[in-house]
């Protein structure tokens, strides 16, 4: 096609980085997670990247409510919240989410990615003389949505509480702040010193802006998040959260005081001009919020097994980032080798890691992000233990210093 | 809260200006479309302002899927499309949308916001001099898109190719023009002059950006849009596209030429760093596609009611936009009124048509925006004429000229 050379000149650039993506075409098969079929090459394989932390996604009462709902309220929501697409599972599901947070409110989106980026550009586009104070490792909808904001920007080093303050200080009385910072960083995997953050943030009168998607259904006694669990809730102004990672279904959210949310509700355009999710969607996420606020063993079990995959890695010296976290990053750093691990993984061992490459880390960073669930047996312990150890062999690569 | 006066002094100001915006609570009622339960009174309602536009959204076809891949895939799909993600059903829905449309290759999003502003984001912030041709009533996801690019940008009167012509005429030589168009606009319901536009862009070597979501499934002989019912879609470099509207389910799409697609699906952060859509809505997509691809008869019995609505309509002198699409904007031109008639709708004659408002249409073009579909009755549309009659002598409002 005419315009085809100024789509393959960058695409050429990228593979020539060893940076191109090839995404693995997969089933998962509902029932026997974390098993999928790879359509590659036909075979079954066992997902160890899994972001269904919990396998909430093949929950019977999360898939009993979604399939209810489709046989009483249809597929899609037939139209945007304001015009006719407003369900009463949607409802449900923002009283839902409220009551987790301990908040007045909820708003859902289609997304994590469009709740981040609505609510920045709401807030910083929106509010008088608005900074945002962004953590430097935050997340693209995050970034992306302070940068649509065109609000005044200021970047703080990751999880330096003193940076913050520093920056803080810096700011004019009348500046509308907004210190916006992740829970759990998902690639990393470490964890915000979120006490400090909010003493920080309360001393200068700032807002605070909290993403917990890779926390929420995971930490506290509800899952509420880090938050919940350092019972910090209160202290944050806004939380954002996901119900496509551990709560195992799709969509977004934000919750806070009802002005707030109202706020966004009123004047996001992410949120006013797109269709709404689908009835059963929102069923299916308030089904499995109710399940994991009365239910530890999910969380109790990933605990487990993340535990002693650590304890098997460190045993053969493969490294990875200590962390706080249910993330465990085993570090290639070399997008080539990342890549030839994963594919070898893949092809003789019947193991699913993806590669993590730039842009989602920091070129020199690449890794094997693995995430053990409650669903992996000790025999999948093993043998995951086992083909890293003998990859490592095989391919010279570095061994962690014991 | 601490700030919240920040957010109702705004919020204050919209209720002032009558702008305010209140959901209705709706249930739709799966297996008697257009009927829905309100929770505001718990009455049933019939709904007149869906865009669900054909009731695919209860075919049974559609919901079977969905429920078989519930049960075979689970909830969501459990990651990013590149960190385990990407679900067969994904590929083949992909495959589906590239026949539909064409094109050699499709890539889906979460919804047909994400993929407006993805895609021209993409193409705006990352193609040599970049400049984007964006028709004035362009909806806001491709505005917010273009924004966020920080490509140049020349706006053209709405569907007026003379205009799109001297502008392009004004660009350098080595400019890469874009212009980004609708087929049918939301609100008005008119339609682009698309062979005009394709024959003024390829005299100035620019690409085509066409958004075809209130086209795809209802024009055209196999649902392919107006480009496909003209004949124009292989003039179209890039057609952009939804799930969510007369396919009845969720998520947005582009389709277009290998490098093009790739290039996007590499590229844009709103692609790239978000949870794919679940395996079931991909497959309930598809096998509305399916059925739409070779069914004329929703299409048809659609455009009866249509015509039945505007003849009746036009008996009694109700004022409503011409246009040759599927869509009857009611015009009011007061936001207070309209929002009283949709009231009054609503409660004395149990139909739901939601008001539209600012910022949905400028101030001063409040509507009752109609969509009659093909499951709407002959008594449905009796009701609904009977009822605007009513009110329009109730309220005093102005007739048309005959």
């Amino acid at each position: 096609m005419e315009f085809d050379h100024l789509f393959t000149e960058q695409l050429d650039a990228l593979k020539d980085e060893g940076n191109y993506r090839i995404f693995a075409d997969l089933e998962r098969r509902c029932g026997a997670f974390p098993r999928a079929k790879n359509h590659g090459s036909g075979e079954e394989v066992t997902v160890w990247c899994s972001n269904d932390y919990l396998g909430m996604g093949q929950n019977e009462t999360v898939l009993a409510a979604m399939k209810h709902t489709l046989e009483t309220c249809g597929a899609g929501a037939g139209g945007t919240r304001n015009i006719s697409g407003t369900n009463h599972h949607h409802t449900l599901l923002e009283a839902e989410l409220a009551d987790l947070h301990g908040k007045e409110a909820a708003l859902i989106f289609t997304s994590g990615y469009v709740s981040n980026w609505a609510a920045l550009s709401t807030l910083g586009g929106r509010l008088p003389n608005a900074v945002i104070l962004s953590d430097a490792l935050n997340h693209a909808s995050m970034i992306e949505g302070i940068r649509h904001s065109r609000a005044d920007k200021r970047i703080w080093a990751h999880n330096d509480v003193e940076d913050l303050d520093r920056k803080l200080s810096e700011l004019p009385e009348d500046a509308t702040k907004i210190v916006a910072f992740e829970s759990v960083y998902s690639m990393d995997g470490d964890i915000a010193p979120m006490e400090e953050i909010c003493d920080v943030a309360e001393k200068h009168g700032a807002m605070t802006y909290l993403d917990e998607v890779h926390a929420v259904g995971l930490y506290g006694p509800r899952g509420g998040g880090v938050a919940e669990e350092r019972g910090l809730m209160d202290r944050i102004t806004l939380i954002e959260g996901t119900l496509g990672k551990a709560f195992g279904v799709m969509g977004g959210y934000i919750t806070g005081s009802a002005p707030l949310v109202d706020f966004v509700r009123s004047f996001a355009s992410g949120f006013i001009f797109t269709t709404a999710l689908p009835p059963a969607v929102a069923a299916g996420a308030t089904a499995s919020i109710r399940h994991l606020k009365q239910s530890r063993e999910e969380r109790a079990q990933q605990a487990r097994n993340v535990a002693e995959v650590r304890r098997r890695l460190d045993a053969i010296g493969i490294p990875h980032l200590p962390n706080p976290s249910h993330i465990i990053p085993v570090m290639v750093k070399d997008p080539v080798k990342c890549r030839m691990l994963s594919d070898i993984l893949m092809e003789d061992w019947g193991i699913y890691v993806q590669p993590i490459n730039y842009p989602t880390v920091p070129k020199g960073t690449e890794r094997l992000r693995i995430t053990p669930s409650p669903l992996h047996t000790a025999a999948d312990i093993d043998h995951l233990v086992n083909a890293l150890h003998s990859l490592w062999s095989q391919c010279a690569l570095a061994r962690a210093v014991a």
